[in-house]
């Protein structure tokens, strides 16, 4: 295995030389949304792309690191911004890093015990995702793609179905002029405490 | 320990919010450069910052993340360009991402047994850096500064002595129109294969 050099097209986003690239259509991410009915009407119209991840596979071992683009696209569910699904790392003691290179969103970020925090993504921005946190990207623009490159160690794995049974702890939803955090009524901190 | 975010401000290179700050001075080169009468001549007129590193300190430990940028400013000792000391890391097992923000040039790489890669960075560009390859940073350009984004594992440590005794096995040297990769007569295979 030689070292290797390729384009990050923050711009266009062709798929070259990524060797994976997955697209997360709105179907996929049934029940992370609040406002179910109007999921459901969105989906009765077509099933968008929400989001897409270009990465470049790695050896799922200590020492290797695995890292792409994350693009997720705007749009709205109700009032609920587009989001990836969200997940913590089969390996709980593993961080991730994220740099906007385009849009503006924000990273939210759960602990196993419901701490949470949210970082905004604007381009030049990192954010640190420490050990132990689950964490959604969400797009806050009603035009514009936001495009964040990742980096994770690559044994760390993923761990979805978390998130997919006890959402996240906070939405974050539009209103006039910005965005605003509410409390997920579907979140329960029993459900998280069994987690940790 | 929370999560975090910070802009990485590839234009300016404040030094806020990182923790640490290295200036590498011409100096602390000794013995890197081929030219080493020139070396000397410019040592005699200053000692001036080759390349720059704004880290952000993580635990070392497996999981953890470090990253920050680095900044190799314009200049040249002789026809060789001016360079970072280059590394291999001390868990050799463990690999490293660049992500070219700004200027022209190249990531000069080396496994244990003297295979070598060269690399080119270009805003936007990203290298690999597979677990066991030292790695040295060329700014190519004659009036800007390169300047990379860096992650790695936080557990992997730095070796500098075994570069700083054998160097790497190619120079890279201006030429008129471009670079030119050389032998550096300094390496040696043997020297090399010891530290296999």
């Amino acid at each position: 295995m030689r070292p290797f050099g390729f384009e990050m097209p923050a711009g266009e986003c062709q798929t070259d030389p990524y060797d994976s690239h997955i697209e997360r259509r709105l179907s996929s991410l049934s029940g992370q949304f609040f406002n179910q009915g109007e999921y459901e009407n969105l989906l009765r119209n077509g099933d968008p792309v929400v989001y897409e991840v270009r990465s470049m596979e790695r050896p799922e071992q200590e020492g290797e690191l695995s890292f792409g683009l994350s693009i997720v696209h705007p749009g709205r569910v109700g009032d609920e911004y587009y989001m990836t699904k969200g997940h913590f790392h089969q390996v709980r003691e593993t961080a991730e890093i994220y740099h906007c290179l385009r849009g503006i969103g924000a990273l939210l970020m759960e602990s196993g015990d419901g701490d949470w925090a949210l970082e905004e993504f604007r381009p030049g921005r990192v954010v640190y995702v420490v050990p132990g946190w689950a964490h959604r990207s969400i797009n806050l623009s009603e035009q514009e793609d936001l495009v964040t490159f990742f980096v994770y160690p690559s044994h760390a794995g993923h761990d979805y179905a978390t998130i997919e049974s006890r959402g996240f702890r906070k939405l974050v939803l539009h209103e006039a002029g910005g965005y605003k955090l509410a409390d997920n009524p579907r979140w329960s901190r029993a459900g998280a405490e069994c987690h940790v």
